[in-house]
């Protein structure tokens, strides 16, 4: 038997759906949303609603943008034949927040999976590689899918791949992370910052 | 400078403005509604646009509620001459999930608090009265405003108003912890306290 009026008790549900949000959070978020003022709220909602409507995927790099092609590769400022390959459109915003990159990006949607069921078709690498095709002055392709099981694999399937295609083929370094302490590192990360050793 | 696009900005500050929402929950909200098919993004709307809609106060106990009289005042089963005084919509669902109470309630929608210049007339402590006046087969008017500095100040105020009607005015018990809250007290406590109602 539920305690709260029917429009609550949907309201409840709406917020429980989302990530992260448990019961009792639910009900507070409901109990702000029926205390807010009108104009708030509409402006809560039109933001879900413009969201959903105006943002798509960028037709070159399916990063997620309001406009196609995206603020990225319609920008004059970025170079256009230095590619980033990430796994996910918040990690280009990761590697936009360093300010360091100038190039533009492509957002494979995903990495190989066999365990989930997830080939190379089932992410954008085709797309990648018709990008290459057909673009002959790239100078560089940085690989930037995450340092896992998933992400490696990604990174050498593709790497493979443009062998064949005569460009530079980068990965970004792995290592202890900056401020990290080496005493806590695992044994797999200071491997790779030992092997990853540069001369000074 | 922004690394969003500005409609995932504008979803982004939604998100935030909401209580117990930082901004990396914001983010992360964001692209659930971003990934999420229409259908469950509508539904999720539609939950907002009806509560806004549907909600109103029962204008007898002013607890919130789908219709007017409310579910509680309305219905047959329950006992209209036992009143229950609470300060908040939320205490009724905490006293409901006791099973333990019969009559109806009395929400006051705050409590008498003169450090934030909430006096007597600033909660319905006059609908309360009329109501007993207008009802001359009140057996019992039970007050379980929070056990605080703020909601023992309601109790007293209107217990002292009430001795002049001549109607049996009882306390719940201090099975509450002190300083404690009635939306998060679990229900064997709440049933301890309800039970131990004492005569003021």
């Amino acid at each position: 038997m539920s305690y709260y009026s029917p429009s609550i008790e949907k309201l409840i549900e709406g917020f429980e759906k989302l990530p992260s949000i448990g019961h009792k959070t639910a009900v507070r978020l409901a109990f702000h949303i029926l205390d807010a003022n009108e104009e708030d709220v509409t402006e809560f909602i039109n933001s879900i609603v413009n969201a959903k409507k105006n943002l798509k995927y960028c037709s070159k790099c399916f990063n997620i943008s309001d406009s196609d092609p995206c603020q990225i590769c319609g920008s004059p400022k970025r170079d256009q034949n230095l590619i980033c390959v990430v796994e996910d459109v918040k990690d280009v915003i990761a590697m936009e927040r360093t300010h360091e990159f100038k190039g533009v990006y492509h957002v494979l949607h995903g990495s190989i999976s066999p365990m989930n069921g997830i080939g190379p078709d089932e992410i954008k690498i085709k797309e990648l590689l018709s990008r290459i095709q057909n673009n002959s002055e790239i100078k560089e392709i940085i690989l930037a899918t995450n340092p896992r099981v998933e992400g490696e694999a990604t990174a050498m399937y593709i790497s493979k791949i443009l062998k064949t295609f005569n460009i530079k083929v980068t990965r970004i370094a792995h290592g202890i992370p900056v401020g990290g302490d080496l005493e806590y590192t695992d044994e797999v990360t200071l491997t790779k910052a030992l092997e990853g050793r540069h001369e000074l």
